[in-house]
C-alpha cells in the first residue's frame, strides 16, 4: 500500500498535508508519526522526500514569505507616490493571505523555538520594516496621519489584515477574496466615520 | 513547605498563576501537575480552592468577558448618537485588553473543545453582535459608512484591536496605554489617509 501511494505523493501535496498538521496539532505538538498517518504513507517515504518537520516547515513559511516578498518587488510597490505604493501593497497582501492561507496562518503562529522558526520571525520582521518604510514616506509627502506613531499604525493595520487567518474561509458564503480586501483598503484608508 | 506556602495563596493568585500557564503551555496542554509546579503548591492544595483546571478556565475567562460587557453598560455606552457610542466602546475595549491582557489572551485563545470553551466562545459572539448592532445603527444615521457590510467591518474592527494581544506589552518603552488608544480611535473611525 505505502509504495503504491508513495509513487502519487509530490513534495507539494505532501507539503500541503503537513501545512494542514502544523496548524491543526501546532509545530511543537506534530510528530512524524502524525504527518506519517495524515499524508497515509511510511514515514520512510516521507523521507524520502525530506530531511524531516523542520524542512517542511521552512518550505510552507517560505511560500508564504515568498508570496508577501514578491508584492515589494511589483511595479505598483516600486513605482509612484509613497501612499498609492502603499495602498497597492495593503491590497496584494490581502490577496496573498487569502490565496495562501494555510502557509501564512502557519507563518503568524511561528515561536521562534527552532532556527527555522527564529529565521522565519526575522523574515516577518524585516517585511514589516519595509511596510512601515513605506508609510513613513507617505506621511513624509503629507498624504498619511502624522499624529499616529509609525511603527504603531504599521502594528495596527498588520493586526487587521493578520485577523484574516482567524476567520476568513474561502468557502465561507458570499464573502469574497476581492470584497475583503476592497473594505480592508477603505477601512485601512479611509476609516469607519462617513465623510461628509 | 507545601503547607507553609498554601496560607499565601488566595483564589485570586492561583488565578493569575494559572491563566499564565495557560497562555504559554495552551489550555490543553496544561495539567494540574504543571499548575501545582507553577504554583509551588501541592494539587491538593489547588483543589482547596477550586474543583479544577476547567473552573480556573471559566474564571479567567469570565474575568476578561465580564470586563468587556461592563462596557456596554456604562453610560457613554447607552446614550447618545450610536457613532459616539462606537467610538466609546472601541476604546474602552482597548482599555480593558490592556488591562486585563493575559485574561483576554486566554479568552481569544480559546478553541472550543469544554464545555467552558464553548460557552466563552458563545458570549464572545454576543458581545461581537452587540458591537455589530451598534456599527449597524450608526450607519443607519449616516454617520458611518454603509459600503464595507456590518460584519465585515465588525470582524476587522476586532482584528485590530485583539491583535494588541500580540504585541501589546504594559512595559513596552515609551507606547503606553492610553496611547495605543487613540490611536485605534484615530484608525478606526478617520483611516491613514490624511484629510485635505
Amino acid at each position: 500500500m505505502t509504495t503504491a501511494k508513495r509513487d502519487t505523493y509530490t513534495p507539494e501535496t505532501l507539503l500541503s498535508v503537513a501545512v494542514q498538521v502544523f496548524n491543526e496539532r501546532g509545530y511543537d505538538g506534530t510528530s512524524m508519526e502524525h504527518l506519517s498517518r495524515a499524508a497515509g504513507i511510511s514515514k520512510s517515504s516521507i523521507y524520502h522526500h525530506v530531511s524531516g518537520k523542520e524542512e517542511l516547515l521552512r518550505r510552507a513559511v517560505s511560500r508564504a514569505l515568498d508570496g508577501l516578498f514578491e508584492i515589494l518587488d511589483e511595479e505598483h510597490a516600486r513605482v509612484g507616490r509613497a501612499v498609492e505604493r502603499l495602498e497597492y501593497v495593503v491590497r496584494r497582501m490581502v490577496e496573498v493571505l487569502t490565496s495562501e492561507l494555510p502557509y501564512v496562518t502557519l507563518l503568524l503562529r511561528v515561536r521562534g523555538n527552532t532556527d527555522t522558526e527564529r529565521w522565519a520571525l526575522e523574515r516577518r520582521r524585516d517585511f514589516d520594516h519595509r511596510v512601515a518604510d513605506l508609510l513613513k514616506a507617505a506621511a513624509a509627502d503629507g498624504d498619511v496621519r502624522g499624529d499616529v506613531e509609525v511603527r504603531l499604525a504599521t502594528r495596527l493595520v498588520f493586526g487587521m489584515i493578520n485577523s484574516l487567518v482567524e476567520w476568513y474561509r474561502p468557502d465561507a458564503r458570499g464573502m469574497g477574496a476581492r470584497e475583503v480586501a476592497d473594505a480592508v483598503v477603505v477601512l485601512v484608508f479611509g476609516g469607519l466615520r462617513q465623510e461628509r
